[in-house]
């Protein structure tokens, strides 16, 4: 998918949802679980009932990978269904993956071509030569930690540098120059909403993923002050807030209604700044 | 596995030596792929014929996800094997995971739980609340990155941080105090020699897993210099150089002979350092 594709959609749908498909067997409604696969039926039905509202889904790989072939399988017929029936959709792979060049080009291989997710989180502690793979593909994003919503951010992402700088502004500096690199979004928390000022400064033009709102506790409007460039710029991800706002057979339609509760939210806000025309 | 336990394997086996098991469909030996599942067979017979050279086995799944549910399949059966054939060896899923605590929870399930490995490797970036996850398990261990051996570990690893120290060391410093800290290794690689007299001062008593000996460069007996510990505190992996050694039906035999060669190189050192007692 390119920038302006995306751009496009997020201005049709006056959205910059993406939902987090996190499916967690223990949570999903139970007559799920008599379903052949009750975690692509599970993404099915969210999926179906939530699209209008967001641009965006984001299964974050853990999820998957503890149900091991079975959970392989769910995330691979979950892209399948999101590529075939919404292919406007803009898909991202949440596996935070970062290794050495040739390691690297098959996590990219695996996630992009085969796949066929339109971006990947990535992990840069590695440095250039674990990311500029992920950079080499046309149309697809790498989409790198920057400053995460955890407090285990304070540890090395918020260390001082003698650069005068954080480590995560570092990190943004300097992936900023890697080849490539307006093929790069970068990951704030939401939590984080005191930060999205100088992150602006340093990479003004690229698209942020924000998960962190809703039950980590970040606030919409906090991260939209200064997060939104003129592009909109954000994909802000909600995952349990709206998969499990309901347990029984109405799941689908109450997850409808929070993801249309933040939709509205994020249409108001885009309507007074403007950014809809 | 206890670290007991595979300081007495080393010792009986006179070896450090891991083996990676990175294995490419198109650079194994053509006659394997009649086989069911080439990707097992390969391991299989990698297997059974360096058993007696290694302590260690490292398949990195950037190999087997780029096969998809098949690739899965494979690394089930390939830990299986090492499992219920070889218990006495130590193993080790190259992931690189790190992501936020209920997330990591469900990492530390996939990996030490249902595929049963003994050790994880995992990225710092995220801080505490990403890495402790995986140190809530008895017998098992997250091997934290902590100098890599790639070009781009200049950018962030070697940044220096306003403690005087270069991220890595602060890395290794602010882990060393994590919750049951006694359950972490640390990746740092073989063409780092110069930093092992460094780093053993930070974490004396951890073990270590060094990449990066052969086709990267590096060279074992300046890694042991410095890197060596009186429980020996190392675990050197080879991959390409023992398991692609030969491309004929005589491959395993050919990479028999590369992990004698390595194994012998590292008695050898262990008798000098009078390590064996």
């Amino acid at each position: 998918m390119t920038t302006d594709f995306l751009v496009a959609q997020i201005k049709q749908k006056a959205s910059f949802l993406c939902v987090g498909l996190d499916v967690d067997l223990d949570k999903i409604p139970a007559h799920l679980l008599q379903e052949e696969d009750p975690i692509f039926a599970f993404n099915k039905a969210i999926i179906d009932a939530t699209h209008s509202y967001a641009v965006a889904y984001k299964p974050n790989m853990a999820f998957y990978e503890v149900y091991g072939v079975k959970g392989w399988l769910a995330l691979e017929k979950t892209i399948q269904y999101l590529n075939s029936t919404y292919p406007e959709i803009f898909t991202i792979a949440d596996a935070k993956r970062g290794d050495i060049g040739n390691t690297a080009s098959r996590y990219a291989k695996a996630f992009f071509e085969d796949l066929a997710f339109d971006s990947l989180t990535v992990a840069p502690y590695m440095g250039r030569d674990s990311v500029e793979p992920f950079l080499a593909f046309k149309d697809k994003f790498a989409i790198l930690l920057g400053l995460t919503s955890n407090q285990g951010a304070a540890d090395f992402e918020m260390l001082p540098t003698t650069e005068g700088q954080y480590l995560y502004e570092t990190v943004l500096h300097t992936a900023a120059q890697y080849e490539n690199s307006n093929r790069l979004m970068f990951v704030v928390g939401a939590t984080q909403a005191s930060a999205f000022k100088t992150i602006r400064k340093i990479v003004p033009e690229a698209f942020l993923l924000v998960p962190g709102v809703g039950a980590q506790g970040g606030s919409l409007a906090a991260v939209c002050e200064n997060g939104l460039n003129s592009q909109i710029g954000l994909l802000v991800n909600s995952s349990r807030g709206i998969i499990y706002a309901g347990a029984g057979t109405d799941f689908d339609k109450l997850a409808a209604a929070e993801a249309q509760k933040l939709q509205l939210e994020m249409a108001s806000i885009l309507k007074a700044q403007s950014l809809l025309d």
